[in-house]
Order: structure tokens, then sequence, then C-alpha cells
């Protein structure tokens, strides 16, 4: 039997990193052993990428260039460790995943929406998370949070507008699309790692 | 007015570089100052992209990841160096653009014409070259001819059947393409130059 591939998605300080700690004990307690990935990252050549992505250079980097880069670490990714994992019955859980090039560089950096959903068909096929779980935060409120974590990185430097369009296209993907869940994560961390909980039984385990 | 920017594509070994060598001289004895670039490379982002994509991993880069980071290059020369170059009236010329990776990665790669063609038309919509100039040599013979520039790295290490595969897509794609013009690589240096800079002349100065 093939293993499960959950997402979790939000904005910088949303809460994925400490969500994801919750979920592995959790699984672990029913006796599944779960592998964690992020993105971009997770492979050498992939956590390359993560460093050009996410470097500050003299020139501009371009959306589109941006996007790439995105695409090219996650390709890299899957073929490489979430696929094997998964044939081999493991289950994943991804910190990030291709919501979040749908909504940031889709929405925050505006590439719209259809040339976002080509490059996914193009590079990813039908291949999709069993369930993705998006922690819905103000972005403010988020890069508040956020601020502890030491040096912002080039993405991480936008100003508000941008997480702001960023949150606006998540909200928009997730009403459209009845496989994701959101959870608000302005509540306290208990809850929110409940209702974490509560679906991932609901959506995995019935 | 618009400067010009004029392609040259080909297996290694082709002669591409001192073909580009040969119409720079030609084009400043017209008093056209000509700028050269290379593919995948051309900004410090874009280098460092060309060292990562060359590099030998310990993973399997996926063909997909490499078109991906092709593009990714790609974008960042187009945005940052070429069209800058152009829209100041400079003339570029390239080594290597877009038809490599409908060649090496479409072809070699064997990703397919299709998937090729909507990458393109995603990241760099209508742009396009003046000129393209594709050196046709044998494969085996090119790469001899290669063989004394020192390494090989992770693509040029690819089996003959991989540069016969990219060779033949190569060969296709300049037969249904009116506006690229083919050299018979395999003759004297010469008269290799000097089909090339009558093609120039033909096609950019009549
Ligand atoms: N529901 C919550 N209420 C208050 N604080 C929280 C909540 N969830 C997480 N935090 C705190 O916010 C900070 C950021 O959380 P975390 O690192 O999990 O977010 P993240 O989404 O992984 O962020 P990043 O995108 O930067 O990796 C941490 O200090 C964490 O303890
Ligand atoms: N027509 C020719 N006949 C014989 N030798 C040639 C010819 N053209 C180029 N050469 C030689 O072949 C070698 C490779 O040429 P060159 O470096 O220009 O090829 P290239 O297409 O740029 O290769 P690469 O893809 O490796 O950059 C050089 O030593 C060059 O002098
Ligand atoms: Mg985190
Ligand atoms: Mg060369």
């Amino acid at each position: 039997m093939n293993g499960k591939f959950i997402v979790i998605e939000g904005l910088e300080g949303a809460g994925k990193s400490t969500a994801i700690a919750s979920i592995v004990s959790h699984l672990q307690a029913k006796g599944i052993r779960a592998e964690t990935v992020r993105e971009p990252g997770g492979t050498p050549m992939a956590e390359a990428l993560r460093d050009l992505v996410k470097k500050q250079w003299q020139e501009q980097v371009s959306a589109m260039t941006e996007l790439l880069l995105m695409y090219a670490s996650r390709v890299q990714l899957v073929d490489n460790v979430i696929k094997p994992a998964l044939d081999k019955g493991r289950w994943v859980i991804g910190d990030r995943h291709d919501l979040s090039s749908q909504a940031y560089q889709g929405g925050g950096r505006q590439l719209g929406s259809e040339k976002l959903q080509q490059l996914k068909q193009l590079t990813l096929g039908e291949f999709k998370p069993d369930l993705t779980l998006y922690l819905d935060i103000d972005a403010e409120a988020g890069l508040e949070r956020a601020k502890g974590r030491g040096e912002l990185d080039r993405i991480e430097q936008e100003d508000l507008a941008f997480f702001e369009r960023t949150r606006a296209r998540y909200q928009q993907l997730v009403a459209a699309d009845p496989s994701i869940v959101a959870i608000d994560a302005s509540q306290p961390m208990q809850q929110v790692h409940k209702d974490i909980l509560r679906a991932i039984e609901e959506k995995l385990f019935v």
C-alpha cells in the first residue's frame, strides 16, 4: 500500500513548522513513521537551489526565474524523495509544496493563475498531495511571529502588500479546492493543532 | 532602432565559439559593436545555475529539473541582458539559446516537443532571435573536436546515442523553421565562416 503525502501550507509565521512536529508525533503514536521534507529544498541539489532563490543578488531576479527555480527544486524532490518514499508505503509530511508557488509567485508576484496551472501540469502532471492543510493567518501577524527567526531572506523582505496578495490567492485557491482544509491559525497553538489532527483523522483515517 | 539578436547553435565541438569570434570581428569591421552572451549563464545568477546544472550530483538529476534550470537561466539572461541591450540598439550574439533546450532536453532527454513548446511559450512568449545559425556536425566528429577542452561536464558525459538524438531533433526543428539557417560544420573552418557571414549578410543586411 502506498504511503500518504500531507502538505502544510501558509504564510511565514503561520505555524507550519510547529504543526509538522505535532503531526509527526501524532502519527508516531499511531505507529506510523513519517518523513518530513521542506520546499524549496529537500535534496542536495534542491537545497542548493533554495540558497540561490533566497539569496540577495545584485541583479533583479525575474518573477519567472524565481518560479522556474521553485519548480526545479520541487521536481527534484518529488522524483528523488517523495515518490520513492510513498512507493515504499512511507508517509511524507511536506513543509510547503505546489500551493506555495500558486500563492507566492502566482498571487504575490502576480504571474497569474493560468501560467501557474500550466507549469504545474507540465511538471507534476497528476501528482498531488493526499491532504493539504492551509494555516490561514493575517500577513502582518504572521510576519510578526516569524521575526524571531533571524535575518530575512530575499522573498521575506517583500512589502506587506506582497504577502497580502499571497494570502488572498491562498484563500481563493483553498475555497476552490475541496481537498484542501483551511485552519484558522490565529487561534492559540493548542487549538490550531487540535484542528489539524482532527482534519487528518477525518480525511485520512476513515 | 532595436539591435539584432543572432544565435549560434549546434552540438559540442560544432564550432560555435570560433564562429562567434569571426562574426564579432565581421560586425566590428562594419562599425557594429556586438555583445556576446552564452547559455546557460550570462548573469551572476545564471552562471550559478550553469554550475549547478553541469555539476555531477550524487542524486539523479531529473530531465525536467534540468529543463527548468535551463529556462530559469535563459529568462534571467533575456530580462537582464539581452532585452536591455537590444532596446539600446546594441547587437547581441548568443552562444546557444532556446533551440538548445528544444534539441538537448526535448530530443536528447526525450522530454518531447510538445512540453518544450509549452515551456517556451510560457517563459519567453513571442521573444525570439532575429537570426539563428545552426552548425550541423556529426555527433562523433563534434565530440572528437571538443575533447581538447578538458574534463567533460555532466551533460557532455552522455553517450553517443544522446547526442545523436539531439542532432536529429536539431535537424528536424531547423527543417521546420525557415528563419533558421543550417550550415555544414564538417567543412574546413574557413568555408564554415564564409557560409556564416554570407547568411548574416543575406538575412540581416538586405
Ligand atoms: N497559533 C499560534 N499562536 C501563537 N504563536 C504561534 C502559533 N503557532 C506558531 N506560533 C509561534 O510563531 C512562530 C512561528 O511559528 P512556525 O515557525 O511554526 O511558523 P512557520 O509557518 O513554520 O514559519 P516559517 O514560514 O517562517 O517557517 C514560532 O515562534 C511559534 O512558536
Ligand atoms: N570547421 C572546423 N573544422 C575543424 N576544426 C574545427 C572547425 N570548427 C572548429 N574547429 C575546432 O574544433 C574545436 C571546437 O570548436 P569550438 O570550440 O568553436 O566549438 P563549440 O561549438 O564552441 O564547442 P562547445 O560546444 O564545446 O563550446 C576547436 O579546437 C576548433 O578550433
Ligand atoms: Mg517553518
Ligand atoms: Mg564553445
